[in-house]
């Protein structure tokens, strides 16, 4: 069993940015604008962790907070002036927003060309086309890119998303469906309305678990050597930390991953990959802003 | 065994569609503009059905044919002339065009909201998203009508697609999946990059063949009670025809019927359903145009 250390192969790919971007001296850097809704602390710690891995690339960033009361047609004002301002190349709206807000139109508001989250409607038809112009979403991105550095082919693999949503689930599905290197798989997406979940979860090659109930995967729905991502961040108490929780992820890791060749670990596998992901979207807006 | 008779459901969906374009009469017609490039007998012979589909039920069409030598820029500013024109509702491209022409870049130029083929990058997004107001690819949304109005539940089902298609295969997929009454399944896309296919397709509830090869799918491949829709329209040598040949799906039919619990027959199966789409699409158009 060998464990994919997500955060060993993000700093690598945090260091080809680096490098890319020292190239390239003489130009202004990239930037890329956050957009956070309230003071939720999950969001809050996601966006310093974003800016913070930015400043150290060399890429600014400009964080701009709005109340809960925001409404939906100011936040989609605030959309449109990052759209307009030719300084930033990438906006990123931090979900989740609050839920008078349709997440959908915010996300479909910011240019399909700084869109570096990959949320926007035109960037999600760009994958269903395999056109590789458009923004792909960083999770599932970065799925691929820890799979590909780690040696996991997927071409004639079944892979297994358990998770339809618009941010992993389906874009998973959709990459590993490509006419591509890194994709020509099989692809089964299941969720909470599959029947006998665990007899389809136990024919994956590869597993990607992205359903957010802490430790849902369990040994006897593994495969014996499969390779299993585990995608989930889930808070669960424990007393024994200062913050009063730690984070699992959808995998009974322990149990699992005696079974598994490969497996990611929570924290320290799909993560820090997200991240690395968005700063690489970054460069490559920046990239279509100059070309 | 029962035997989903696409025509008279989408002669029934013609006849709500014809009732529905009745009830308002005052207002002008649907018009649909067809573009066709060169004489490919199968697409001279599509669009004039479609043509004739439309005049029975009162929609206007045009039809424009190009010849094969026209240059890509040239079929844009055709697209764009008609994309500007407010008595056309709705822009069928007949596919396939010639190789010197990139169907998805004259997809992409059809106006979103009168792309009735649903193959524009913004109707794709939209499907993933599972927003209504975007149209659905005409083949896919047939085989959800037909197995809708046969009484096939899918919500919990195993849905099996052969073939990864912009066109069917993976909006087939991602319509099946779709937190909807006619979704909610657990959806596997194959290909030709699948291994152990048959394993794949034996665990079909219901078994999609998209994959344009005849009579590709066997007995061995279809689990005893299954519903199979059979996507494809291929033509096989038959010197018994005047035509000197005749249309047979992927399915091997003869062998694969007796072993189902619904299947669709080629030709009367999908094929009539893809048409019904299209006129609900141009109707649809024009009340997006209307509001």
């Amino acid at each position: 069993m060998e464990i994919i250390d997500g955060k060993a192969i993000s700093e690598k790919i945090l260091e080809e940015i680096r490098s890319d971007l020292e190239k390239r001296s003489c130009e202004t850097p990239p930037c890329v604008a956050f957009i956070r809704v309230g003071d939720d602390p999950a969001s809050v710690s996601y966006v310093n962790k974003k800016q913070k891995v930015a400043a150290s690339l060399g890429i600014e960033s400009q964080l701009h907070v709005h109340p809960v009361e925001i409404t939906q047609k100011e936040l989609l004002l605030e959309v449109s002036r990052l759209n307009a301002d030719p300084k930033i190349h990438g906006i990123l709206v931090q979900a989740p927003l609050p839920n008078h807000i349709e997440s959908n139109v915010i996300f479909n508001k910011v240019d399909p060309d700084k869109d570096v989250d990959g949320f926007n409607v035109v960037n999600a038809g760009r994958l269903c086309q395999e056109d590789e112009e458009g923004f792909l979403p960083c999770t599932p991105a970065g799925i691929v890119e820890l799979l590909s550095r780690s040696g996991v082919q997927t071409s004639g693999k079944h892979v297994v998303v358990l998770g339809r949503s618009l941010i992993v689930g389906k874009p998973a599905g959709l990459l590993f469906l490509r006419r591509h290197a890194l994709g020509n798989a099989t692809v089964t997406i299941c969720h909470s309305r599959t029947a006998d979940l665990s007899s389809v979860t136990r024919t994956a090659d590869i597993l990607i678990a992205a359903i957010g109930r802490p430790r849902f995967v369990t040994a006897d729905m593994v495969k014996e050597g499969a390779v299993v991502i585990d995608v989930g961040i889930n808070r669960v108490e424990d007393s024994s930390r200062k913050s009063g929780f730690r984070l699992v992820g959808d995998v009974d890791y322990d149990a699992v991953a005696p079974k598994c060749a490969h497996i990611t670990p929570v924290p320290g596998g799909v993560g820090p990959m997200t991240v690395a992901m968005l700063m690489s979207n970054t460069v490559k807006a920046q990239k279509k802003a100059l070309s």
